[in-house]
């Protein structure tokens, strides 16, 4: 019991734990799960702690027919000194109620949030892997449970966090990706859901990436869906320019979702003094620095791989090769940054590592 | 066993049935269910009928965080002479097809699909009201069950049919509502999912709805995400108006739903030689219209209210209201004839309806 109540059951059944060298993105989970219910009139009730399990929900859940749900992502890493340390995970929570907003759910108590988290840390704490570039990936989602087939906003819901153990995403280090530019699909637009961590964008997405994908890029680069000209994500992630010596990325528009590597990003490099701002980017300004030989480099932000390096971006039948189709020294200095400071190996100036006692 | 193999289990405990008079929409379910599975490989499989009961998913499943999902709704009406009506099913299973490509989600065999739906209805046949203007509501979806948190299309899906006894959507008849026209949501836009019938599509517009309703309006008149001028759809209906003795509905356009109801009534205006097309519509051109006293009636489309009269429409901080707020004479011709042919009062000439024997 904490603060919060917190109800815990442990398992009766330990599961067996992967080795490093076996370990994928998001297929493998922990031995425990963290659960709230909301019902109206009643509010958030009966947080707990309980050995991982199936849910058992009516088929007429509103989940499964009107898409109401939001999460959110972020990773837990041990140290070499043995520390668990979360990365800005209050600004997970923070978001996930921005999200609660879009979606017509309940907000939560961002604290009790992360008293949840950071108490099912400690019962799966076995399960942090500790080999280079490995973490604990979290993912805390909301799904609405009435059984009701109105379309409206359900009386009742559930917060659940999962935990899975992840190997880096780049098993050889980071290496360059190919992205193609988005003519035919809109992620979203503004007005739209697009700034929220829902179902719905990511369901959106998967058409253009399967199409993008039997082309040979591992993801596309998507422009707004109203004059079509300017840059929004790539994939699920924020991204940035290197232009004749300024990093550059679209500013949050209501269509783009306010990333949180994103913002670290951006304060990072202020902090080390080299220009950055937040603009509206079109396609052809992009093509045009391409073709003066001034872009430099390009790299996208997310929690799953921190820091993704674009080697080439494909648009209007033509290729552009980022600095030779090679990692950036910008985006290698972040990737190392960002990583150093989320592991424990360099030095966290900005206080965003909490570390889980 | 049926020509599909599809397996029926029936239930040991019958639920009591509600009485004609309690009946809601969409809260209450029958005995039994429909369920089969998909894995990639194997394709679609173990068609069955089963108890109605809860699903049992792991908390991972993609339904929970991606919103891979979609949807159809229908209804079967039991005719004075006994008989279980279906109002054009193959049009829905070809839309749950269509929707399928949108979502990255494998096609159904639409022959079984309706084999399954008639199958379940004839072992819930007892539960199919008959009380004037109820009938059976059928929901048969599909979500996706792989438990896997990468972005990608799921391995693994179940497609399940759920049926609802539902009374008249209007349980005094038809009564016109208050649509305020919506100018900072946006609930779809071109190249994105709005033309399939999926879950981000219905979490995205609830927002508006909300706010609309402390406002004291029912629906929501959604515009284009583009120029935020042309109109799209009425809440979770599509739209028309009768113009100086014209109907019009906007044109298939990628963002709006290629209605069922919405395709009967151009079927039916046609075929009573009253004038009807689709086109662009801007909400600018229904307020001249209106300014110009030609604006003479209103009306939604869809399975759940058949034909919803409008009688009053907000824009601009001013209401329009239509044929004095009453509900105008095609708009009811309509209706009539419509669930006239629904539930066998009316002679069906075009052979919409699907007799379940």
């Amino acid at each position: 019991m904490t603060k919060y109540n917190i109800d815990v059951t442990l398992t009766q059944t330990k599961k067996e734990k992967p080795n490093a060298s076996e370990l994928a993105f998001g297929k493998v989970f922990t031995d425990h799960m963290f659960i709230m219910d909301y019902t109206e009139g009643q509010g958030w009730h009966d947080p707990r702690i309980i050995p991982y399990q199936p849910l058992t929900l009516d088929p007429a859940s509103m989940i499964f027919h009107y898409g109401q749900s939001v999460f959110e992502g972020l990773k837990a890493y041990v140290t070499k000194k043995e520390q668990v340390l979360l990365f800005r995970p209050d600004e997970n929570f923070k978001r996930l109620n921005k999200s609660n907003d879009r979606l017509c759910i309940p907000h939560l108590d961002e604290e009790l949030a992360l008293e949840a988290l950071k108490t099912l840390i400690q019962v799966d704490r076995d399960w942090i892997p500790n080999a280079e570039g490995t973490s604990l990936y979290i993912r805390p989602f909301i799904i609405s449970t009435e059984p009701y087939l109105g379309v409206s906003p359900s009386d009742r819901y559930q917060f659940i966090i999962i935990l899975s153990p992840v190997a880096s995403y780049y098993k050889e280090g980071i290496a360059p990706v190919r992205i193609a530019v988005e003519n035919e699909f809109v992620r979203s637009v503004a007005g739209g859901t697009g700034s929220a961590k829902t179902g719905g964008n990511y369901a959106a997405s998967l058409k253009a990436q399967q199409l993008s994908g039997t082309k040979g890029y591992s993801q596309v680069l998507w422009l707004d869906g109203v004059e079509r000209k300017y840059i929004e994500e790539v994939g699920s992630m924020n991204i940035f320019f290197k232009v004749d010596g300024e990093v550059i990325t679209p500013s949050i528009n209501g269509s783009i979702l306010e990333g949180i590597t994103r913002k670290s990003v951006i304060e990072l490099l202020k902090h080390w003094g080299i220009p950055v701002s937040e603009r509206k980017i079109s396609i052809a300004e992009i093509k045009e620095a391409y073709a003066a030989g001034k872009l430099e480099e390009a790299f996208g932000t997310g929690t799953a791989a921190v820091i993704s390096p674009v080697g080439e971006l494909f648009w209007q039948n033509e290729g552009m090769s980022i600095n030779g189709g090679k990692t950036g020294e910008v985006t290698k200095k972040l990737y190392d940054t960002l990583t150093g400071i989320q592991s424990g190996m360099v030095e966290d100036h900005f206080n965003w590592c909490i570390e889980v006692k």
